[in-house]
């Protein structure tokens, strides 16, 4: 645990086919996040590495079946069967998780622990998702795209009209692991976009939207045949009680709070 | 010191026979503190461990004796006679202190320390208590179970009805030893219980009603003979005095004092 | 990394004549910034050293061409041409970037690092830079100097009519690295002064008035040839520009930020 | 630099004679580095030790020689020439600075070293000193003593009127290396007491009566001749220059300040 960081590997090693990385954690409206979950849902994508660090939240979560569990940061991989064949799909890595690394340093070693893991498998190209925070809900969200690298950003605005050519001017700093693992990515040459949708910023604000135009964009590139019609309603009553746990742990890291439990008076719901 | 954990051993180590782990250090009500310091008291338990670190307060408190203390987090443990008969107890290891390990990383390795103890003991079972913070305070405090094992959670719950059998939606995170405990445990194949009674979230209340209620579903499980009686009015005014150690120490921690030491000029009392 | 601090050189190490070592990194009004900037542009100087710490701040900044890039700290160097004679000129290494390392210990750690770069190009004198801010702005800003050498800042007071002899009780502690290298380089026995202006103590306030008269003490002593006249109003334009990224920073560490981007909804200018 | 605490020893090590170790670093109503440097000042006690660190604030003062200074942590001793005489006196080692630890490691750490100090000269006794903040100016401040060893404090309050028998109960935990010093020092076996004067907890306020009484009781048990006269009005005008230079510290460390200097509109004159 030298980095700070112990990853756990769960199971055999597959063999991935120019396998494209994703991540997804907590962020504004957690955008990435539930794109990221919905994708490792749909393509029922095996958990393949859990990290642990000392710097996560020093508590635990009571889950569904009354048992503690520890904060999570996962990646999970999708191996496709297609082979050499038109319709044949790039396997999949996806990195999600109940938390984001706590401070500077953490996340510049979590991110090089990542970027490790990329290149064992061959990643040629990382895509990182989060959200712009908008002091209004956007009706359409728009997604912006930038890169660590000019050809690959060239080959997404070009490609898809669906992403904004211009990002510059409209966005400060992207703060947490979906910019740097770009920057670091960089530095060790793996390229990379991250795909920003705007949100609204209210941290109770779920950006099923935003998530869904993401979605959109890395379907209309890489041909997956996600099913975005079943982003609708009813998946957001589902979200609403997922993401209750990345709330709260979220409110915990922020707020200094006494050890113990809190009682739930007053219920947390999300809007969205 | 290595993990940053300085342990001191105090005496001979005792032979313990299949030991109860029972922690309880401070937090919300200090219900967790007071029915741990009710053990230790009541079965007259020896220490055994002394824990420091660099990342305690940087103060000291005057006692009884007008002699300056550190704060202290100590394991005891007590050994019954019985052996092999029918009303034989199982020994106990208590861990109790003034202060919490003051942030995530100093959490997490001094819970390692712990595990090692307890797994040095063969302990099969932890029990790690605390309170669950309410608005107001509650007449008939009820205790909630959660656990790092399955089969450990429903023994608990099947045989005690004193203990609710639904935490999840109830608690938001466990925060502090309490939980990391579980949480690591979990990754060390150490089994254990969280106790958490409701209490009243104000930092001057004492949980002891929340305290008697933890210490019913422990002699309920295991028989031990604690005399809940004592737990009455009297024991109030004894313990306000004892914790106004602990109070202390929680204050000096959360304000960013200058270096000397304060004047009491305004009494700050306990309600409970 | 053993410091923190990863630096990395960028093409072949010049063989520097009796370098002046000139810093200007962030800070009140970027007066130490805007003035080093300014040289740096004008001497067209080039990269030497980049720094890099798992310190910086966790984000990264989208610039004009839509691609992201991480907080910067720079060294470049100018070679004169002129060899021993009456014109000559002394080379010059210029410190600049987007950030000031993040804590103490960084920024101790940082500034230890530059001294070993000024003693391995045998700078005898280090000039850093920066800003007084003081509650209006200041018609016609004062230069100030403190030294970590005697006998070099009474040759800096002599000599500069231009620079104001006394600060003592002017100033409180000057924060950061422009002051820490003075302090460390007295220990390494490197000298320093420290040349600082007056400005507006605005978080928005560009300095650049103050910056100039820095610049024009600068010029007094060393007679490089400074184009004074070129930080007219149109520099002004350009300056609040490129101060932007160095602005956002400046905010994304000070506010705690969820992972993600802000959205510029409300544009934030530039007074000066 | 292992325990990150850089000592530098000045010029050659006396040999004292049974000395007694006195700490005074600022602190409420900077008592103890009143009457620290006041004995340091009156014995023309000579510096024996400098300590550094990275964690100590990342700025430098402009002392009044305009020069740039570090903050300052140091030893003095002072030897008497008396041998064996009845009057002799036991020499002295006296602990003075700007500052103090930053932080509880660095606090406990500091403690460390100073403490191997004081066993290397063999002191057998330390003083720690101190202010214990009232919410008002107390007229006749009173002493109260507290130690780590129950017969040495005995002999304080025995010996001496001056010193209040009872601490228990009026102060809160003793912030700072006053109190860690004593905590430590039970560790390691060096036997000390803290001397903490009344005062006003007001963060302006010079608590000149305080370290009169402190120096008194001092007087009282050792008879080195301080001459108490001199803390007179005189000595208040004087006492508020020095210690300007320790607010200015305390202001920068407890502000979260931009790199660059701060002009000094407000004079901000202490009462006392």
């Amino acid at each position: 645990m030298n980095s700070g960081w112990k990853i756990t590997k769960e199971g055999k090693e597959p063999n991935l086919d120019n396998p494209i990385f994703i991540e997804g954690l907590p962020g504004i409206g957690n955008v990435g996040k539930i794109a990221t979950d919905f994708l490792i849902e749909e393509f029922k994508a095996k958990k393949l590495y859990s990290f642990f660090s000392y710097k996560f939240p020093h508590s635990v979560f009571v889950n569904e079946e009354n048992l503690v569990e520890m904060p999570k940061i996962e990646i999970y991989y999708k191996k496709f069967n297609g082979k050499n064949g038109k319709n044949k799909k790039r396997d999949l890595l996806l990195l999600t998780g109940d938390i984001q690394p706590i401070d500077e340093e953490s996340c510049y070693t979590f991110c090089e622990e990542v970027l490790k893991i990329v290149q064992h498998h061959k990643c040629s190209e990382m895509i990182t998702t989060g959200g712009i925070g908008l002091q209004q809900v956007p009706d359409h969200p728009k997604v912006y795209c930038t890169s660590n690298d000019k050809k690959l950003y060239e080959d997404y605005v070009k490609k898809d009209v669906l992403i904004e050519k211009d990002i510059f001017g409209t966005v400060g700093p992207i703060v947490g692991a979906s910019g740097v693992l770009l920057g670091l990515g960089k530095m060790h040459k793996v390229k990379g976009v991250s795909l920003l949708a705007e949100t609204f910023g209210h941290p109770m604000y779920l950006g099923i939207k935003g998530a869904k135009e993401i979605l959109r964009a890395i379907e209309k590139r890489f041909n997956y045949g996600i099913n975005l019609e079943k982003m609708s309603k009813e998946i957001i009553e589902v979200e609403k009680e997922l993401m209750k746990k990345t709330k709260e742990w979220a409110t915990e890291i922020t707020s200094s709070t006494q050890a113990g439990a809190k009682g739930k008076d007053e219920e947390t719901s999300y809007i969205g």
